[in-house]
């Protein structure tokens, strides 16, 4: 099976929607998976979407709302009473639940909630709504089986088939003591190949590993990655279980966690889509370009004071592009392994060893560069002296670059600022002012102009 | 639980093997999970980490294998026999076993296959190494619970506990023909709540999801992550059930690609680690640096084609390194909305709607700087021609690197190259040079030198 929107599919479905022919619609619709009609909503216009929203079962789509985009959401919530809300909600898993009601205006929150008709439900929303939204209470659901370690297998088996009823999957079973504290977990294979007369304190698993409501999200992804988790039970400030959070919804993380370095990286500061509107796209565009335009005026700045070797040296002038763009690709080049050095682990803070090895690897780039570079000038315009300026200065230019690409992502980093900042577009066009800078201190000291 | 190395416990593990304390560090390790056992080993150098390795039982040391960094795990197999070898891969899940084979020499490798005690094991692992690394086959494992349309649930389930000794975790048990033909799955849910008389055929659920044994890794993963799979079963070209791949492999393979991504925007070649040595450094950045260079030299001739402006022109010049950071920020911009765009699936092929939007936004964040610069030039060099010729020129470079950032990686993604190439250095420097270029032919048309 592999799903995939065509043009001809699309046009029935709206040609559907106009003859108002809601049988065939839910004829076609009940047979493709939630994440594909969510896939099909952002293609349709909100009216067509909010018409189909109201044809299908509840069931389905309470699981289409946590797929669809945020704008898409949102527009067909407003359509919706706090009612209708309620029943989709009723449906989902206390995650997404809650995540959907913390987008909605604080009045239309408190009705929705006020018509959730299932009471526990409700007030486990109520208490995942509490949690800050990057932390492990954020990420986490209340849908999980547990058991007591005072119990035995049977008694287990029998509650669990219970509590299975409510829970999608079932990933491990946790095992808490009376005051709910968590204990251990029993694993469904464990299930399977032991005899229903053992008592639970026997067979569970004392070792298990856990995080805290407070934990980061960043975090709670490295522990589950790290250790090979599906799921990971969360506990409280008194060590009570309070829910756990799956590696579906981790995906997730990671994935927001890599495109955003990727988008520091190009200067865009935040989340924005192919699909955004013109606005959305220049609010996060547009003030780094204006950053990178007011840095730059101090590199035309630096030019101007260069002003006499114009005349004089113009080879000097014609590479300072070529100057600029490799000051700039080996600073990133060197943020960018500091940048992940610090994401994975490798790289905790500044090390004197790490450090001495990317200026040794600067300096062989940079003598590289500079003896093609000399010889280029050479043959080419023939003024030896200006040539070994330009190469002298070039490594000077490239070990300074090279050295600040280091040393700004550790710095942000002890600073608790977001050190992909360093690979944007701030790092690059810092690297050009001072490389330009330095670039012309050293040629008037070998040439004096 | 949080397990952080410090540098007391390393200091103390190495005084136990100095002390060859084999006894005292057995307690010390016999307590830590493997994946922290492995982060340990990667701080330790090889003696030190092989003489650990020899004296943990094989069925830890097994588990650290795969978790190591691949050098050191190289380095590890080297001072273990064929035979020591194997010992290890018995204990290993068949993908992780095939992974770490596929990494010997060919002659070792037959030694170790032949030296392998569990023949069913080493024939799914000789199966597992035919398929290429970035396919599902590559990353599928053998492991899985599978059961036979034709059972009823009490025959099952006597099979499964069988066959649940073998497997670690039970994701879905898969159903199949008497062909080994793949027919649906069954979930553990229903397992737990269904009554042991009930024929399979009757419980089963029909709709699979599966993908074939050549569908690229990232394909996997996007599957995986759109219908929030934990495991997903693959069949061959005849739809027989052969493995399954877990959402643990399917982490990595997302964490890769986005660490590639952002690695192609930094301009490093290949997979690069702070802790990697100078010559891998060199070799992932050199390269871009000196592609950077070239064609920065065409820039130069550009430059120095209009070296009639530097007399006449100064501040004309003293904005080069303006227009080229610009131009290069606002297309790695295009570039990386576009990569993100095809990479999950918001974009699919050029749209002329897409390209007017990105047009738009340039022209827009162009005429803001233009303005800017243009007040800026006015107010401190009154030179109102020279100002309103850079303006100009400014917004057409501007709309000219959208274009180029829109369109490359289209173009790249269109002939199946990996579009990420055109976040990174090629297309800054190649934007220099246009930028450049534009810029001074459109000065001479305004101004004429």
């Amino acid at each position: 099976m592999q799903f995939k929107i065509s043009k001809e599919l699309l046009e029935q479905i709206e040609q559907l929607i106009h003859q108002k022919n809601d049988q065939e619609l839910a004829v076609l619709l009940n047979d493709l998976h939630h994440a594909d009609i969510a896939e099909i909503f952002d293609e349709l216009d909100i009216d067509e979407a909010t018409y189909i929203f109201r044809i299908l079962d509840s069931e389905i789509t309470a699981e289409i709302l946590p797929e669809l985009e945020d704008d898409i959401r949102e527009k067909i919530l407003q359509g919706l009473s706090a009612k209708e809300i309620a029943e989709e909600l009723d449906e989902l898993d206390t995650d997404d639940a809650a995540d959907i009601i913390a987008e909605l205006s604080q009045s239309k929150k408190e009705e929705v909630i006020s018509e959730l008709e299932d009471v526990e439900h409700a007030k486990d929303i109520v208490d995942l709504l509490r949690y800050s939204e990057a932390t492990a209470g954020g990420l986490m659901g209340k849908e999980m089986v547990k058991v007591n370690e005072n119990w035995n297998v049977l008694t287990c088996v029998k509650e669990m088939r219970m509590q299975a009823e409510h829970v999608t999957r079932v990933h491990s079973i946790y095992v808490v003591d009376d005051e709910n504290r968590l204990k251990g977990r029993l694993s469904l294979k464990d299930l399977l190949t032991t005899s229903t007369k053992t008592p639970i304190s026997e067979v569970y698993i004392k070792k298990v590993d856990y995080v805290n409501v407070d934990t980061p999200n960043t975090e709670v992804a490295r522990v589950m990655q790290k250790y090979d988790l599906e799921a990971i039970p969360v506990v409280d400030e008194m060590g009570r279980l309070v829910g756990r959070v799956t590696i579906d919804d981790i995906v997730d993380v990671i994935k927001e966690e890599a495109d955003k370095d990727y988008q520091m990286a190009a200067g865009i500061t935040q989340d924005v889509e192919a699909g955004d509107s013109v606005f959305e796209m220049i609010k996060a565009r547009l003030p780094w370009l204006l950053i990178g335009m007011a840095i730059e005026i101090v590199a035309s700045f630096v030019l101007k004071g260069n002003e006499s070797a114009f005349d004089k040296y113009k080879t000097l002038i014609i590479f300072v592009p070529l100057l600029s763009a490799t000051a700039g690709n080996i600073g990133v080049q060197a943020s960018a392994i500091v940048v992940q050095g610090l994401a994975n682990g490798s790289l905790k803070e500044f090390s004197s060893n790490y450090f001495k090895k990317e200026l040794f690897v600067a300096m062989l780039s940079g003598t590289v560069i500079s003896v093609f570079l000399l010889i280029f000038h050479s043959v080419v315009y023939q003024q030896y002296h200006v040539g070994i300026a330009i190469s002298i200065s070039m490594i000077v230019v490239i070990l300074f670059a090279a050295m600040l690409g280091t040393l700004v992502p550790l710095f942000l980093h002890k600073n608790k600022i977001d050190p992909a900042i360093a690979t944007g577009p701030f790092i690059t066009t810092t690297n050009d002012v001072f490389g330009i800078m330095i670039y012309f201190a050293i040629a008037r000291l070998i040439l004096g102009f």
